[in-house]
């Protein structure tokens, strides 16, 4: 059997998340039924994020074992032929026997986008729209209590049934574009709605409806009622996730 | 009355075309509920260029006039405050009397995106994808006996009821954006999808299925059935309409 690493590209608006739920189109879905057409054989993926219904990526990695001989240039072109063209490989390759794509990976990075100014039909899938935000410096100070290693219960979805919740974020910041505001966030591991919720809580730092001293509180207390409201799902992306190996590989995307 | 000029964007994907038709979602319906309910009024704009369903614009222009005494930057906010979002205005001012945005118009500009390699889930509602297209020197060449002025029947839709099919191109050209090739083009005017049977029959010379010297033959023609096929409607954009009053004004729009 052959180990095969690829990347994906979604656009998750019309998708209810990453993983399989039986009845509902999802991104799992819709990349095994491809893979099974192309390689005449069931197959199964694992994912390194299991985005939320709505989100998207730019730099998903998969990974899958199969007994078929395509090379993976044509598997490439094979599975972009095939609709949904909502979801795409960007590249597949050969990989180690026992590469597994989530627990393989050292990290993950999304990007959170904010639309200023007036709405824009083109980004209302990509972006939230937030037509006020300014005092971005007020965001960024709330922000540096949240780098570095922190149990995130207060910014994990309630009911989320994972039971270790330290993880270590290893750089966040805002970044402006014109009128786009982007969050970009990188850690070992994310939890179910971590983003957004602090894209969501600081937002309310950004209107003065909390300081930003009080992420401080808010990470200590481990409780979700502390924070703020989730932010919408289509303004957040999976732009990439690696596992030590990046110089030879070179398998993170940009858009 | 006043009368009012402003700039629209839109994702065209969702509505079958800039005209009003009943029962069907428009540009045109859209825009026009909207402004009924902010000025609480009935209100009738009129639009530089007609476009056709799944057409999508970043600078449309309309007219219209009003009784009603909102300022212009308030009556833009209040109108993107309501749905759909898939239309916005950009920007509106006062006009002179009489400004009429589709007899007043000097030129209208397209763009028509094509997208080479593999398919993009983000753009695939704004850009045709056309993997292999890779000689735009051919398409050059057949574009140069398009420029000028021309009786344009051949690349007309058949049953357009326009009488009148000459039109005077000021300029075409290709240009190369990475993955993305785009076709810029403006005249004084357009016939019912002209621009996209242009693009249809250069791809065609590209593919080699015609030489680029064809082109004379196809207009001395003036008929519809010597030009290519008609390339889809979702590569097209409307990005500017002037009015030889753009340095006092600069209604002109980017995305």
């Amino acid at each position: 059997m052959r180990t095969i690493r690829a990347v994906l590209q979604y656009d998750g608006t019309e998708f209810h998340g990453f993983q399989v739920q039986p009845g509902l189109p999802t991104v799992q879905g819709a990349v095994e039924a491809k893979l099974r057409r192309v390689l005449q054989e069931p197959v199964r993926i694992v994912g390194a994020g299991r985005t939320d219904a709505g989100v998207h990526a730019t730099g998903q990695v998969i990974s899958f074992t199969t007994g078929a001989r395509i090379p993976t240039e044509k598997l490439v072109v094979a599975l972009n032929s095939l609709p949904p063209f909502t979801v795409i490989l960007r590249k597949a390759e050969e990989a180690e026997e026992g590469f597994h794509a989530r627990f393989g990976a050292l990290s993950r990075s999304y990007q959170y986008a904010l639309l200023r100014g007036t709405p824009s039909p083109f980004l209302r899938r990509y972006a939230a729209w937030t037509p006020e935000v300014r005092r971005v410096d007020r965001m960024e100070a709330a922000l540096k209590s949240l780098i570095g290693r922190h149990d995130f219960s207060s910014f994990c979805a309630a009911g989320s049934e994972v039971n270790h919740h330290v993880r270590t974020v290893s750089s966040a910041r805002w970044v402006e574009r014109g009128r786009l505001l982007l969050f970009r966030i990188t850690a070992d591991g994310f939890l179910q709605q971590m983003v957004r919720t602090i894209v969501g809580t600081l937002l309310e730092v950004e209107r003065g409806k909390r300081e930003p001293e009080e992420v401080v509180a808010i990470l200590a207390g481990r409780d979700r009622r502390l924070a703020g409201t989730t932010a919408p799902a289509h303004g957040l992306c999976l732009t990439r996730v690696t596992y030590g190996d990046e110089g030879s590989q070179g398998l993170h995307t940009g858009s």
